[in-house]
């Protein structure tokens, strides 16, 4: 039986892509690391550069006071830890659960927690995980800040950034939903860009240099926009939402004509032809989160 | 009637946000610059900066031996150049058509053009107006590449740079279509996250530092899917599709428990279930790409 219980240990419980990274990176910080997959076989490599290897995840979990879950999702989460014996181990010890999952979710099982005597704080990884111990990977963390605090050192193996978002459990995969929102959202752009380019004669890789252009010009559009949101004023004085439907009319059009499917950019046209049906045509295409979300909370009265 | 024909005499038609921007870089360059828009009076900034306010499309046209045309799109473009007196007077210039459409129209309108003596090139512009004669600005251009190298000093003068992407009339087109798929799917995202963090109590402002960072992460992403889709290669070993899935399913569940539209993600959602379901599971994302196109050229053999 493994037992170390000290500051310098840690436990990892999931050895996906990302449950490897994030072994790998503590091990690389020269923590005591221990680790377990559902699938065996996946520890090797990490057992070779030093990682005690646990037979089941209770014998994991009593190796080290803090434990990092990760893996596909809660209902997988739920599979390892809600199971008689893995949960009598993570009795007073902190569950750092970087699995993705809904902000419900993360408030259900930490209500499991308590209900166990065991420690929670919810997080969410924004990154691949090949930025994990590297300055690029981005951590959320939402729970009790003491709790946060005292495990922030061996947090910080990891590597990158680390925000802790407030003492609301469910706010890490609020954000990180919103996110991976964005994330995915642009992902499908993409894939269908390249099927109508591809269609059109242009390979991916033509594409691509002006595809990284469209990619770099987004953060400042980001961060304008959100000022709008919260102010409620949609200015499309650069570029009013009827330009927007134009161009979106013509990716449909082009898309099909060619047989390729286009059902995500139709339901964003029709979102911004809702925002010009109730007479916005001469704002900015963000007002189409007050068609999505029109009981959001910040929007001025006047706008209603 | 005015009338330069000289190479530093340019004219634009359609004086939107995009067309003012254009003759403002021209003004700036110190070409001699005539504008012509269907509702009146907004050139009345640029006619104080020195541009020449003609009170018709063909006086407008009879100025210069290049003409800009960037209007909304091209039915707004035939309204005007498919006009008796306008057609004549373009008779042996060059028109430099700068207005969204698709590759089809584009062909269409350089058919036309071909009929009736007028050169004939198409471009798209990449950027927001607020780029327009600054280094940021990028323009795409196709056609005839002796005309483009004749016309090229004055398109210069918008700045930022230029690509000639070959004599097919339709690839500017091709290009743009496919690249504002990008942007204005990922647009979308960015107004359903925003939605959904707001429902989640996290205002826009404070989602807007870290969907920045997930912008920032977008270029290297799409130069490496480049070289998946065209080598037909995906590899999911980083981040599997159903990783993908899991995630857009939390996603879209939030969405709706929201009372928030999530057709968007349903979308995507919809598409990467395809591909697991021909048994792509393990694939990476953009193996949704050949579900999209399956008659996609340069596709392996093997993989059909
Ligand atoms: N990969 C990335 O770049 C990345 C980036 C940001 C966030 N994340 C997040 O990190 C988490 C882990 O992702 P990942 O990339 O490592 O791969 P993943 O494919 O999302 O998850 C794989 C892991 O989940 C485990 N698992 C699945 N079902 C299980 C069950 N019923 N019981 C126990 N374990 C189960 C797998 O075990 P088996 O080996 O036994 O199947 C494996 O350890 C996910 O929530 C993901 O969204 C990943
Ligand atoms: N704005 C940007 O940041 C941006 C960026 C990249 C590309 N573009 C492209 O640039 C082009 C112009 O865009 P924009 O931003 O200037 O504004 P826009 O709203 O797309 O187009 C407005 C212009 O189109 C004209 N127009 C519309 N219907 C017409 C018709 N039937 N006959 C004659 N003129 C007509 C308008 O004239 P009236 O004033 O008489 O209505 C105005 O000059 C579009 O194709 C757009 O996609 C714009």
């Amino acid at each position: 039986m493994i037992s170390h219980t000290d500051q310098s240990a840690v436990t990892v419980l999931g050895l996906g892509p990302m449950g490897r990274a994030l072994a790998g990176a503590f091990l690389d910080a020269g923590l005591r690391t221990t680790v377990w997959n559902r699938t065996p076989g996946k520890d090797r490599e990490l057992v070779e550069r030093g990682a005690a290897g646990a037979r089941s995840p209770e014998e994991a979990v009593a190796a080290s006071r803090l434990v990092v879950v990760c893996v596909v999702n809660q209902d997988a989460g739920d599979a390892i830890m809600r199971h008689g014996p893995v949960t009598d181990a993570l009795k007073e010890r902190t569950v750092v659960n970087l699995t993705a999952d809904t902000p419900d979710r993360a408030r259900d099982t930490a209500t499991w927690a308590a209900e166990h005597g065991i420690e929670y704080l919810d997080g969410a990884i924004m990154t691949p995980a090949t930025t994990i111990g590297t300055p690029a990977a981005v951590f959320l963390h939402s729970g009790a800040s003491e709790l946060y605090r005292r495990h922030r050192p061996v947090l910080d193996a990891l590597g990158g950034t680390h925000t802790h978002l407030g003492e609301d459990i469910g706010r890490a995969a609020a954000y990180d939903i919103a996110l991976l929102d964005v994330f995915w959202t642009a992902m499908a752009g993409y894939a269908h860009a390249i099927a109508l380019a591809r269609a059109e004669g242009v390979t991916a890789r033509e594409l691509a240099p002006f595809a990284k252009g469209i990619g770099t010009i987004l953060p400042a559009i980001f961060e304008r926009g959100a000022e709008e949101v919260d102010s409620g004023r949609f200015s499309g004085e650069d570029n009013p939402i009827t330009s927007a439907v134009s161009s979106m009319a013509h990716i449909v059009h082009t898309s099909e004509a060619h047989g390729i499917d286009a059902g995500v950019m139709r339901a964003a046209e029709g979102l911004a032809r809702r925002a010009i049906g109730r007479g916005h045509g001469t704002d900015g295409f963000l007002r189409i989160t007050e068609i999505l979300n029109p009981d959001a909370p910040g929007r001025p009265v006047a706008t209603l």
